[in-house]
Order: C-alpha cells, then structure tokens, then sequence
C-alpha cells in the first residue's frame, strides 16, 4: 500500500485554482484559452520537474509519462480534462488531472517500481463550453471505436470547422487550435497501440456518497440514456379577446403533459426500485414558449426529457410511457416528440474496476460501488482501451457551478486508490 | 341614416395595406417608419383632397378637419393608429382610421350638414413595437387626466430618452419623432379645450361578435386586469447525477402550478358565469427557466399571469386564488408573485355609446353590445374626453397576424355606425 501526499495535493488544488479564478470561488476556464494555457504550464512544468516526459497530440491533448522497466509494455493512462464550464468549479475535470500528476509524483517520489510507462494525461475540450460538443475530443481520438450511431458527431474535419460560442476569440475550434502552443503530431493520440489502460478520477457530481458517508467509490458503469424534444402546438390569440374554452393553449397543454408524466415516472420508479434496481433520473430541464408574450397565448411550446438508467428494458419502459402520454391530446394541442440523443450504457473494464475496488478494500476506504449518471471522457475511451472512473464525495452533491468542492482528503484519497489500482493493473497487464 | 362607401372603404383597405406589405399578406409598419410615413402621406392626401384642413402635434398625431357650422363647437374626433406589431394584419388600428376618413368622405360627398368640426385623427405609436410601452402616446396626451397610479409610465421627458428594440434606425423615441416629418405644435394635440368626443372603431381582435353571427358591436368598456409574475426557486442540479428525492425542480413547480391555478380558476369562472357575470379570462403566456438546458435541473422558473373582468370583485377573489396558490409548496420550491400592472376597468361614455347603440339598431344591422379586453388608445382619451368604440367582426378571431382579416361590408358597416353616431352626437352635444 502506498500513499498519496495530502500535502502536495492541496498545494496543487490550490495551485490550479487560480488559473481562470473568477474572483468569487470558481473559475472560468475554456478550453484553449490563456487561462487553460496556465493550467497546462504547470502541467508541464511540475512533471518535467520529476522527469517525465511531456508530449501532445494534434489535437492538443497532453502526456506527461515517466518510463517503465519494460521498454516493451504499453502506457498506463490517468487523465481527465483541464477546462470548465462558465462560472465553473475547482474540481471538475482538473481532479482527474491533477490525480495523475500525484501519481507520478508519489511514483517518482518514493521510487515505486514499475513495468509499464505511466501517463498523466489532459484531455482537451471536455466541456464544449466554448466549442461544442461536449467531450468532443475523446470523441474525436476514439472515433473509429465509437458505436455506428455517434460517430458522425465527431468527425475531425467537421469539428475543425465548428463555429464556437459568442466568447471565442476565434473563428473556428480549428483555428484555436492552430493557436495553441500544445499541439504535437497526430501519431501522439491515445490508442491502443500506445496504451492499455485509461483510469479516470472524477468528483461524483452528485450526494449519494455524501449522504452514505462514503469517501470514495468505484465507477461501474456510465449509464444508458435517452434525450427528446416534447413539442405542443396550439394557436397564438391575444390574452384580452379570447373566450377559455376556445383556446389551444400550448404552454398549458406542456404543464399539464410534465405534471402527468412526472406522476407516470414517479410510479414506475417504485417498481422499478422494488425490483431491486437503482431509480431512474429523469430532468425535463428545457422549455421553450412561442411567442412568450404575457398577453399572448402560446401556440407553441417545447420541452426537453432526458432518462437515465443502466438497464435497457428500463429506458425502454420509460419509452413507453412516453409514448402513450404523446399520443393523447393535451389541451387540445398537438403533441409530438422527436429523439435528440441516446446512448447505451457504457461498461467499464471488469478487470481495472476490480482492481480499483480492491485497492479501496486494502486502503481501509470508506467507499462504494457506484454509478455514472453523467458523461466523461472515460465513456468514449472505455469503447477503444478498457478503462475506468474512481468519484470523489461532492459537498451537497453541487457541480458546474463556484460552490463545488471536494475535501483535500478526499482528493488525496481518490489519488491514492487510483495509485494502487494503477500498480494492480501494472502488475497484472 | 347616412351610409358609407362599401367602394371607397375597399379602395382605402386596398390601398393602405401596400404600406409595409410584408409580401405574404400582412404588413409590418412600425411608428414613425418610413412605411409608416407613407400611410400618413395617404392620410393627408386623401384628406386634403375633400377640403380636410390638416395638422399635426408634437408627438406627430395627425388631424383632418372639416370645419363645422358652428365657429365656437369643439371637434369631434374619430381616431385610431396606423402602426402594426411585426408581421401584423391589414385591419388592427388602421381600420379606425379608415373609418374616421371614410366618415369625413363621406360628409363631404353627400354635404352632411354639421356643426361640429369633425376630426379624423391618427394616434401615433399605439402598439410600442419599436418604441415601448404600447399606447405610449395617448398616455403622453392624456397624462394629466390618466389616474395617480399609470402616470408615471407616460412621462413625456422619460419616454423621449426610452430606448427603442433592435430595428430602430434611431437612438430614442424623441430621435425618430425630431426626424419626423409630422410633427407641429404642442397646441396641436387633442384636449378638452379643442375637442368633445372621441370614437375609435377597431376590429373586435377576437370570436365573439363571428360566434353570435354579428358584424359590429357597440364597446361598453375596457376589462380592467391585473398582470403578475410568479417566480419559483429552487436549486440546479445535474440531470444525471442527482436522486429524484432530492431534487428541487423549478420547471416541474411551475407546472404543477399552472395545472392547479388553471383548475381553481376554471371552477371559479364557472361560478362567475353562473351569477350573470360573463366570464373572466386569464393567460399565462410567457414562462422563462433558467438555465433552461437539458442536462440540468432547472433552479428558476418565472411565468407571467394576466387576469381580465369588467368586476373589481371578480378581479379581487382572482387575485385571492393567485395568493392562496403563492403560499404552497411547489415540490419544494419557493413562490413569489409580484405585481407588473393592475389597471381598473374603464367605461366609456353613457352618451355616446348610446348613440352608437342607436345608430347600430336603426341601420338594422347585427349588433351587440360588446366588452373590450384589449386595451386601446380610447382607454386613456376616455379619462379626458367622452369617448367610445366601435368593433368589427374579425375572422377565426385572429388578430395581430398576418392572417387578421375583416371584410370590406364589416369596414364599410362599422363606419357607417361611427357617421351615424357622430351625427347624433353633432346634434346633441
């Protein structure tokens, strides 16, 4: 058993949270911008410090990689991504990052004997913040072992050219790309013939460790999810002229849709959870009124429905009723519902999530087996190498948001099970 | 019993509609614009055509007189405005300008003997598509007879610095009103001093008077209402990340409200209905989430509700609902309502609606009396001047689109009830 240093990794929290500090707890920190460009400066700088050589990819993904005793054996990979959403956190993304970097530290540190080459890696672009989509770039590097399905959305030549969000100052992802001084050939990609394994440490993003005292868990599984657009139609007429009971009222018609659903879900989920399955999250997070006029009745309106479950028949369920709620007339408006996104649940590796559990089991850990409701790079890399996730307890179950936190213990404790799995899988591999 | 011009009604209906002619049936002729310019040039020509004196106030009202018999009667006045919403219908104010032209046309073809000078006026910015608030000028004209409470909003100095929406050409209100080419002095505008009745025919803007198989009605009165917001808060969270139970939804807590409020009040109207009254009518048009994105929780959502009955007790036991739904909980959500308008109801002049109610039963034409929910530049000149409104029958009850439509015998009915009715009031008053 080794053990991660609480002090150097709070002077890493520390550190990095200045980069793109927004002055009011949080950060703002876009990928390929100056301030990310500060982040990864003292990425290089702190891991050419204990001589690992740093590289990066054409895609501005960056490697910082201390060599093994095997000049044969492939890369042991920890990484997540450095970049925020607005007004973000000072642990999404950079936990990950700076886990690796403790890592290699406490490798370099204590002279821990190794076989393969161990990675600490950035992963550019998680967010979309500036240049949708989000994980666009694990997208890109693992694209030819994506699913059919998603791949169209992250062909490079088509991404390059992506028009960003109003803050950019440039052009395209392209040309900020072009702009960044962390850029190297395309042959530096994470791949399989370079790597055998991709670990990934991540706050949870949600209370469930918190509220079961758990410090850490072990991720099994990002799970499977569908997002729909709800529309109803109606027609507009002016609030003042317009007798009730002829109205085609679609706002109305929305409400009384997401009241019933939430009632159809709500039920389901207890059978659901009778059978012994962890509930379904559903958000209906977006609507969009026309013409959102207080003296106009709407005539249109749209709502978004994301679900969230590892089994398939489950979604399928939550489908259904879907389906059915659809199909009636909702205050005599139309209602129709179009696809937007799914996707399958994601399974990690048996073998790495095995020994990330046993090195929480042999660490004393408070921690548990625990599921990935949201989406991180490690899903799309999980499809090319196998791969796992390690969360942290979030405060309040906050994220995206200044207030998030992680303890410096808790940070320190999820580096020092993802070193010890890291060592597993070094000497299993 | 005059008549008016079913032939020259139509070739003014015709003719202004050319005037912001959006190319797919409707117009959109913004206040002060050039195509609102080119109505107004129609206007004078036409008017100065039958030997109308023509003059204009500071805020560019305009007014077409034909002198009467009587050197010291007051003018009455017919008046509407000749701006439309975006992409808005051929009838919606222009309608009762037409009416006061075809009246004056009318006078002077067949040589009506009057006393009074008889006015045909337009109202500038009525709709406050580019300028806001909507009847800005009628508010500016009338302010010192407006009561305590609406005053302040139609301060002339404040609304000459108001800042107008993206499409104006110009920086301010007062700008574009400098750059007019109709405007003239102060002493031009309507008051008490120069004028002694004011009737302003509109189209009924919704179904009712089409319903009843009616082609005008007689206005009572303006609907007083009240406009509130209801603000729930709760907290964001991820969509994937956080339990069911735990979730503080402010979309799902304004629905729920919605469904509620549009419950209690459907039960309330019926009551309202059954004691006589007719029924009140609310909408709820406008709704804005924040964040309003699909993967997360949204923390915020406001809607807005719009009440309207001629009754303040109707008004009041309304308002009692609202607040008994406000004190709630709305799944764990706070509720806030905050008054953003209130206005009492408005009922025009005993006199005159008489002699439109008279006129209307002695042409044999189907009428009825009919209450107005939209509100109208008649609404202010009604605190200053007698005065009253005129409907039209209004197709499918559609109105501040391009589909508005009224026929040419509607028009030409309506203005032969306003000539009417300006006779008796020449004769009376």
């Amino acid at each position: 058993m080794y053990k991660c240093s609480l002090e150097r990794m709070s002077d890493k929290i520390k550190t990095f949270a200045q980069y793109g500090d927004a002055g009011h707890g949080g950060i703002t920190r876009y990928s390929l911008s100056a301030e990310a460009n500060m982040a990864r400066a003292e990425f290089k700088k702190r891991m050419e410090a204990i001589g690992a050589k740093v590289e990066c990819d054409d895609v501005a993904c960056m490697y910082a990689t201390l060599e093994g005793s095997d000049p044969n054996a492939k890369r042991i990979v920890m990484g997540s991504h450095c970049d925020s959403v607005k007004n973000g956190g000072n642990y999404d993304g950079i936990l990950g990052v700076m886990t690796g970097m403790e890592v290699l530290e406490t490798v370099a540190a204590e002279n821990i004997p190794h076989k393969h080459p161990l990675t600490a890696m950035i992963w550019t672009n998680e967010e979309g913040s500036l240049y949708p989509p989000a994980m666009m770039v694990s997208g890109i590097i693992c694209n030819d072992y994506l699913p059919e399905e998603l791949r169209g959305n992250f062909l490079y030549d088509n991404l390059m050219k992506s028009t960003p969000m109003d803050e950019s100052p440039y052009a395209t992802f392209g040309d900020a790309l072009a702009a960044s001084p962390y850029t190297g050939p395309k042959e530096n990609r994470l791949s399989p013939e370079n790597a055998c394994a991709m670990f990934e440490a991540h706050l949870e993003q949600g209370p469930i460790l918190e509220d079961a005292g758990n410090a850490i868990g072990a991720v099994q599984l990002v799970m499977g999810m569908f997002n729909y657009s709800i529309t109803f139609r109606g027609f507009s007429a002016h609030a003042g002229t317009f007798p009730m009971a002829k109205r085609h009222d679609a706002l109305y018609a929305a409400s009384s849709f997401l009241v019933e659903l939430h009632k159809r879900y709500d039920e389901y989920n207890k059978e659901v959870v009778a059978a012994g399955m962890p509930e379904f999250v559903y958000t209906t997070g977006e609507i969009n009124v026309h013409p959102c006029i207080h003296t106009v009745i709407p005539d249109e309106a749209v709502v978004s429905l994301d679900v969230r479950h590892p089994e398939p028949e489950v979604r399928a369920k939550c489908m259904d009723i879907l389906k059915e709620l659809a199909a009636k007339d909702w205050c005599q408006c139309s209602c129709e519902i179009e696809e937007q996104w799914v996707r399958d649940t994601v399974y990690f590796d048996k073998q790495l999530v095995g020994f990330v559990e046993e090195s929480m089991e042999e660490m004393g850990a408070k921690w548990q087996k625990i599921l990935s409701g949201a989406g991180h790079d490690a899903q799309f890399c999980a499809y090319m190498i196998p791969t796992t996730m390690l969360f942290a307890r979030t405060k309040d179950g906050l994220s995206h948001c200044e207030p998030e936190h992680v303890s410096d213990e808790d940070c320190t404790e999820v580096a020092t099970a993802t070193l010890n799995a890291v060592l597993k899988a070094d000497a299993a591999l």
